[in-house]
């Protein structure tokens, strides 16, 4: 637990593990705004959306990855993490909760399959609010260096005393030196996804098997969405949130005598 | 592929595996409204979420499961099947995708936690009417005689020429006979969710494990939500939606000044 119980206590987290260059980016971009705790998965859990380990149990160890940071590393999903970190390591709510950097987009509908939002809305599932950045480049060697203004900037915008507890927020960066980042947009996620394929291969025994593949489309021309401002070398903010209730189509289906 | 060009393509599937008693009482229910195709997980996939499976390749194998009925058992999540069964076995999309029956509820916040749910959903994001639908019994031996009922009447009701889309509904059913059922209710998603804790465990070898487990905390008091309904023995149906976008918060964040 952190002794310092003036400064803010912060949650990292994030999806590709806890040895990533992203992680460890996002704790040096904050690390001196409050008490940090880093508990992310022990291995890559890209992709793996809000899923949770209900038929097997969990593992966590300690590890010496951040300096004089607390760290462990979990064997579960990035929303596992949130909830053992909530519940047996901090013993209490974080007054904030980051993920990421993720290596890799996570603009229009790919928030629902990211692990890297699914961590961030579940801590705001649990009060704690909470934002999720990812940049737009998948490799390794990634430049952080706009990543990093981009995460100070906003993270010392929003963290204040009495923080909004149900702030959800999903920041993608472009791909830009410092200097070409134009600045951060607010924005609705956009309409746009990827169209998938699969790459069948037969494997040395003669049976099939598929990779999942996918090409980018997006159906979405408007100025105010995450992807256009991407494009335009801005970083783009859509606040989220997980009142999945379609109410236009509970208003359309209300004349249905189906219900009661 | 399905033959008779004159009914709709109706995809079936489900997260407890293609072996469940509730993915066999959804075919029975529906299976002479149109032609029926099963593509199910072959394990359990509950809790899954939105999990896609980046990381190595999927397998599908025929199963003879549903007398005449065409079915597949693929070693994916429950989105992998729907994306399977669009791509590398319907070759288009279906008419309608019916997901479940859920062995378990999946009312209020528990939409996001979902298989069943995520994979009605990716089908709504692939354009494809769909409605997941969830018993409020765990039991293998759950008494589906309401739950068929409920699928019948929800089914016939939407299964049009030219469904709305964007139709993504999910449907819960109360643990009832049918003449306990009181009816179906057009809801919105409680906000009500699972506490969370761990159950701290020493392993043979003196080390700490944990499982996941949880109470079930209702904050919601509204008389129009799916947890009020199913405690009233109705069946719920809450439309649902991916536009995670928070309007009213971006609405109040515009007043930020570190937006462009």
């Amino acid at each position: 637990m952190p002794k310092n119980k003036e400064k803010p206590i912060i949650l990292i987290t994030n999806d590709d593990d806890v040895t990533s260059p992203g992680i460890k980016n996002l704790v040096e971009a904050v690390k001196d705004l409050g008490n940090v705790v880093v508990v992310a998965p022990d291995r890559p859990q890209s992709g793996m959306g809000h899923a949770i380990t209900i038929g097997s149990p969990l593992r966590m160890n300690k590890v010496n990855l951040f300096g004089d940071i607390e760290a462990w590393a979990t064997s579960g999903t990035p929303v596992d993490c949130v909830k053992l970190a909530v519940d047996k390591i901090l013993f209490r709510k974080p007054d904030l909760c980051l993920s990421g950097i993720n290596h890799g987009a996570n603009h229009s509908i790919n928030v629902i399959y990211s692990g890297t939002m699914s961590a961030a809305m579940e801590a705001s599932i649990e009060g704690i609010p909470s934002i999720g950045f990812s940049l737009l480049d998948y490799s390794y060697e990634a430049d952080f260096r706009a990543s990093r203004i981009v995460v100070r900037n906003i993270v010392t915008e929003f963290l204040k005393p009495k923080m909004n507890k149900h702030l959800l927020l999903n920041v993608n960066i472009p791909i830009a030196t410092p200097d070409e980042l134009k600045g951060i947009k607010l924005c609705r996620q956009a309409n746009a996804k990827y169209e998938e394929d699969f790459d069948e291969r037969m494997d040395p025994h003669g049976k099939k098997y598929y990779w999942l593949t996918g090409e980018f489309v997006n159906f979405d021309k408007g100025k105010d969405t995450d992807v256009w401002a991407l494009k335009h070398k801005y970083a783009s903010v859509v606040p989220v949130h997980y009142d999945l209730t379609n109410y236009t189509l509970k208003k359309q289906l209300e004349k249905h005598k189906i219900f009661s």
